[in-house]
């Protein structure tokens, strides 16, 4: 290694411990059961309610993640499953973790890959120990504990981690949905110690407990008051956003969020639609990540303070007018509809570059905006307005 | 159209004619055979030798044109087969010109079409009129004739516009050569005609005669002088790098340029590889286009000035690395080996993203470094370092 360059061109530092300053949360201010708050972490401060563009593969796809930053965005979700088949944490940790190998020196948040192990792995099979599962790439087999979580977790050098747990699909039984949820709860207890084991706390570092229980109350209270014994530094709600109506996944809000600790963080996982997002800081919610501002943007879709845009629709072909003409995103301002509509229709590169970036900002604009509005004490009027401003629509078509 | 925006978000003129300062190109030193010039257009200046990145369907793939002019690109490439199909001339036209729709407030110069006709559409029928063809994307028909490219390039106010030539394979025979570049003169002064007639010179654009000849080099010399005889603003070279070795491109050169007008911009059409261009411009050539920098760095592979990285290659897997210390391209600079590698395995868009950025700004280097060298009179002494750079190769593995 001796032709290594002997500066290192970024600032980023090699990993979290470089700037032990504990992990914290602030509960600023309330509006009904709004929270603003921020979280500090070694890579700096989250503003919440806070989104986390989805950064699967150590990218966030289609972004440059200067562009992740100009919108906003102060923390980002690395996606376990993927980084520990490739390129494998302990290559990660080798190349002086997470934050340095992408290039991104704010927060980042790690899933326990769980949830990725039941979607996409082959042959998986799962017990008291953990998972047994063969990668969906090259049959590699792995097996993933709460211990090995963890282990990976701090490889990557994540600010905020997340304990194993079982996420099943809805519909289920409740024998099945109980089952997963003690399971979770054992598992949460086995990930705790090994966090503590390998020095997180110490490195500033968060580990979060996952609510489970499906779609039954009294499973969600229970595992919300058990986790709530464990020092967690903050308490994710997993589960939810799995196949369930939206009136589902806010009503077991409802009932779980009275049950966890006030004085933490509350991370909805995997979640979802602008719409999801209002309702849900409505109910006290302070983090959200969903792949679905980077995935919309690389199929032709636009969030836009007026509903979704479907670019490829042909009403767009011969408009000169910009996507959203009081956007302030880099993205988008310098082009028309008809640019847009041209770069999806011939498939362009561009068109989920410009998209992409356009969704993320858009994300991070109704977070600052919500933000703004429980600070100022009118969340309820911004609700309305903003649920005004869906239901009227795009632009009539020129 | 009466909720179109009232100020324009950018800076640039719909159209050519609202600058109509005249083409020229001024020969400002020569070193040798090589040329150190400059070529005024309606969009500003190109210093020459200048290298062209290609934008195809209007996005040079997979760059957001800021990063492109960030490279130092003062000119890209439009392709009219392309754009006449999708959104078509006359939609660009209606939404402000090419430069407008693509966000591009330098220069622009189209070809004609026929390269690609040749090359992608369907059912080709050429006669002396034009080439009848259908649509590689869906089977609809065109004519192209020289009137009609001229016509085309002028609704997308392309800033250098191509006349439309027949461009044949090599290998080929005498009397096949001698056919297709006859043919060409004849469409070369069409081609003229139809470009005085929309009023191109009086907007400050230029149209440019193409030499054909193939491989003979009388039939060469006798293009390059019967399109001299037309007062074009500048002439290409095209009909090489069509599968001929090298070397016979390179007599080509040596038998062509003598025979072409010393006092106007030479181009080279669709060259090439970075040896390509330093042996071209030691010849006399002023422009250059290829899709090479964009299409390798879609595909794993970095420009750099030691040679060619396959960053599919499993010895990057691990190296911490920079493409290129010393480089000063924003691409690449914050990324190690091991993280481009772990894009381009995981086909993540961003490892298109950065390399086509870094071979953009590789070959623009090139040809700024070159400019240099002739303006400094050592061309020879740069042209020899270049080839020990290129022959020493990439940086050892770790
Ligand atoms: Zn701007
Ligand atoms: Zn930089």
């Amino acid at each position: 290694m001796s032709d290594a360059p002997k500066t290192d061109p970024t600032p980023i530092p090699a990993n979290a411990s470089d700037n032990p300053a504990p992990f914290a949360f602030e509960l600023k201010k309330t509006d009904g059961r709004a929270r603003r708050g921020a979280i500090r972490t070694p890579h700096g401060t989250v503003q919440t309610p806070a989104f986390m563009p989805v950064g699967t593969q150590a990218t966030v796809k289609a972004m440059f993640m200067g562009h992740v930053e100009a919108t906003g965005a102060e923390v980002v979700l690395g996606n376990t499953y993927h980084l520990m088949l490739r390129p494998t944490a302990e290559r990660v940790n080798r190349l002086g973790g997470l934050h340095k190998f992408m290039n991104w020196n704010k927060t980042i948040l790690t899933d326990s890959g769980g949830f990725q192990v039941m979607s996409l792995a082959q042959l998986r099979k799962l017990d008291e120990e953990g998972v047994r599962f063969q990668s969906h790439i090259d049959g590699q087999k792995y097996h993933l504990t709460p211990e090995r979580s963890v282990e990976i977790q701090g490889l990557l050098g994540s600010d905020i981690q997340m304990q194993l747990d079982e996420c099943i699909k809805l519909p289920a039984s409740r024998e099945e949905v109980q089952r997963a949820m003690e399971l979770s709860l054992r598992w949460a207890a086995r990930s705790r110690q090994q966090f503590e084991t390998m020095g997180g706390p110490a490195k500033g570092q968060a580990l979060y407990g996952i609510v489970q229980g499906g779609d039954v109350g009294d499973l969600r209270i229970r595992s919300a008051e058990e986790l709530g014994k464990l020092p967690f530094e903050g308490y994710s709600v997993g589960g939810l956003a799995v196949g369930e109506p939206q009136e589902v996944m806010l009503e077991m809000l409802d009932i779980t969020l009275p049950a966890m600790p006030e004085d933490k963080p509350r991370y909805l996982m995997g979640v979802g639609t602008p719409d999801d997002l209002l309702e849900s800081v409505k109910r006290g919610i302070d983090q959200f990540d969903c792949v679905m501002p980077t995935r919309a943007g690389r199929h032709g879709l636009a969030y836009t303070r007026y509903g979704k845009v479907n670019l490829k629709n042909a009403r767009h072909q011969d408009d000169h007018r910009p996507l959203d003409e009081a956007s302030d995103c880099e993205a988008t301002h310098h082009y028309s509809r008809a640019y847009l509509h041209h770069l999806v229709r011939t498939g362009e590169g561009l068109a989920a570059m410009l998209l992409t970036w356009n969704n993320i900002h858009y994300y991070q604009t109704l977070m600052r905006e919500m933000r703004e509005a429980i600070e100022a004490g009118r969340f309820d009027d911004f609700y309305q307005e903003t649920k005004e401003n869906w239901a009227r629509g795009d632009i009539a078509a020129l």
